[in-house]
């Protein structure tokens, strides 16, 4: 089982640093193979968003081989992913938005008849900051993540505003720790039931299905619309 | 296996409904028992932010006896929970937001030394308007829902801009029938392990043992600063 | 000159009161005729989006005869607004929310022929938390105000996670100050100017001649595009 | 009168380069003298975060001397901005987001006793992409933006999810065009009026002026709160 943190700040020893090994040191204690790396480490170029060509050629590996293909290797190969970055206007920072970018050539698998290869990691967001901002940049990771496949624990975000200072912040510390517990058991849990039925299908005919008989029972919700305010009514409740 | 549909809407056949009702019947096709409620059909008093009172009075049931606490009751009954909201204004509506307010009185069971009420339910969320906008109101419900400890599945959320012709938009469709799908396996799949590891736990010991872990680990950090950019060094890696 | 203080809290006394209160103080320095009015203070009914049917029928006055009419006709008197709300789930609180959807019925006026009865007004927003999502909400009132045609003025958003507090988070206060300095100011100019020139124009041949203009330098740009990366050529630069 | 177009895509023909261009030529036909830049063009070195030193020494110009320093400066002589972004997982391109980061040098003029560079410019955002996402992204820039001090214009956001077919999107190019005229008008008025009367004051007998104000008048509201709901009571009104 392992969980990769990815940290977005160009300061190994700040609070985004502190709040994701400790994190990560949760998850070591239940059992989790872990590592960082940061995007701050090497060159990651921007995604040149292939994906919108006539012939859509976004797939991985990304055409890119750079220290940003080596990242998306170890995000390919990780069960659950953590994810920390400085609050840098109220989002994350540049380098790991460019990450980002160039995560779309694991989630565009789909586009070559494959599942995302996202699809079924685990996924816990860390934000740390002078300031507010922390939910809106949390919120926007997980946003984006579940989008591509991922699964979102309970208590999988966690921020604070102590800057430098946030490994003192009591209440970020326990929520970093809940996030590296929660990430690890949440993978056990899939392991032991079948993660291989978390997969988005493409089914049209249970599309036409579902669509028929919703505009069957919409008709029926109209008849009963004029007996004033109630819970719509269905056969099974 | 309880699938409670959250609709946000005032109009029972529009967009959000179409859109909810067919994730409810690609859940029940999975075994799902499902049932619909609308925060329209009855008046949802505002949360009067009894839990910033020098007292904390929040707690459930709520203090108000409404149409909102038998909502909030099939809420905390419910193994998974599905919102359908039209946009107004980039946001869920109104009155599904006032319920948002309300749910407060389940999270916050944590401070009476419970967990969280809203603990390990399966979260998904769908936005139907006739504009953009959906991305941001499906991303705001599950960070929020994450906050109270909710799990969002894989491809936890949807959106159309199709209006009241949602339910002709294919891609919104099987978006919403995998919300289906997913909310209620990953239910399964929980049922079979052990929900109850999923929980928050409040742990001073393990806090202070790795935080000092962690400053311990830094100090190291640091001496291997200035021999260039290089992944944050591990014993483990 | 009005400027009309909308207050989002159960709580007069309460942080987003206080910062409320001290923004209004603010611009009556500057000669504002301010007023408070709050939205827990009595009914405001739920939209139920008229704007959707075939024939809409969402214009001012809102068809409810409600407490919410009488802040829709305060709104539409006042030159600058100023919002404060407590962030309940980093977002304003239900009540606010319902207003807002209810201000729709100013704003869709450009429906009707005329121009968005928001337009021009100047407006600032305020949060008050006891946690972080301070920026959030307030993004999404000025996001939201914007798409209405009102004016943001410099520093246009403030918050402070001190709850009860915040009268005495200095950062905060100095920062709502300014708010009320500003929007007022920003009134006083445009008062001078012309503010009816920035109104919406709805122009059919205006468009056609731009994208006309736009579509023949496209072209010119692809012919230079394989000169290697350099800004895009233009004639004017 | 100058007014910047930042381009955030690689794309030169591009949605988001078609509707930059559309309000840049709406902006030329009120009198402004405009340029584009791409941030795709050159390096952006990432922020490496100076501001949280313990001596800060985040100042403009920035001490990387990139490519990103010459968009900086142009930035700074600009009255006016528009940004174009593709919408990249619902938010700007990663190397947008990296200009952004380094615009805090600008910003943070204000650390040094000065005005931030940025205030009283005025400031529009336009994103364009093949899904939702739209809203999301331009309410960041916007909060962003009005955080540094920049003013919003009346209908300062414009999104498409027409892709590349974004200039045949009529709404959308309304809705740029609009951005291009009230940028620049907005540009006029406040020359007309004063601009300076727009900076931010840090005037701490004001603040402690309206505190002592603020906390006197909150126990008057307490008296008359007995009396049932009410609408705040003050002597102005």
């Amino acid at each position: 089982m392992r969980v990769l943190g990815i940290l977005g700040s160009p300061h190994k020893d700040g609070g985004s640093a502190q709040l994701l090994l400790s994190a990560l040191k949760a998850a070591e204690k239940e059992g989790a193979k872990t590592e960082i790396v940061s995007v701050y480490d090497g060159e990651i170029k921007p995604c040149i968003g292939c994906i919108h060509n006539e012939e859509p050629v976004c797939k991985f590996p990304c055409i890119f081989d750079d220290f940003g293909k080596s990242i998306l290797e170890k995000i390919n190969q990780a069960d659950g992913l953590i994810f920390s970055t400085p609050i840098y206007w109220f989002a994350p920072s540049g380098p790991l938005k460019i990450l980002i970018d160039r995560i779309t050539c694991l989630e565009n698998m789909i586009s070559y008849g494959e599942p995302s290869y996202m699809e079924g990691k685990v996924v816990g967001a860390i934000a740390v900051g002078a300031d507010a901002g922390g939910p809106w940049t949390c919120g926007y990771l997980i946003t984006t993540f579940t989008s591509m496949g991922a699964i979102i624990p309970p208590w999988g975000i966690a921020y604070s505003y102590k800057g430098n200072k946030a490994i003192w912040d009591d209440k970020a510390l326990m929520d970093v720790i809940n996030i590296g517990l929660l990430v690890i058991k949440m993978i056990k849990l899939l392991k032991r039931g079948e993660k291989s039925q978390l997969t988005y299908i493409d089914n049209k005919n249970l599309l036409n299905e579902i669509r028929s008989e919703v505009l069957k029972e919409l008709k029926h919700i109209k008849e009963f619309e004029n007996y004033g305010r109630k819970t719509i009514s269905r056969g099974n409740i």
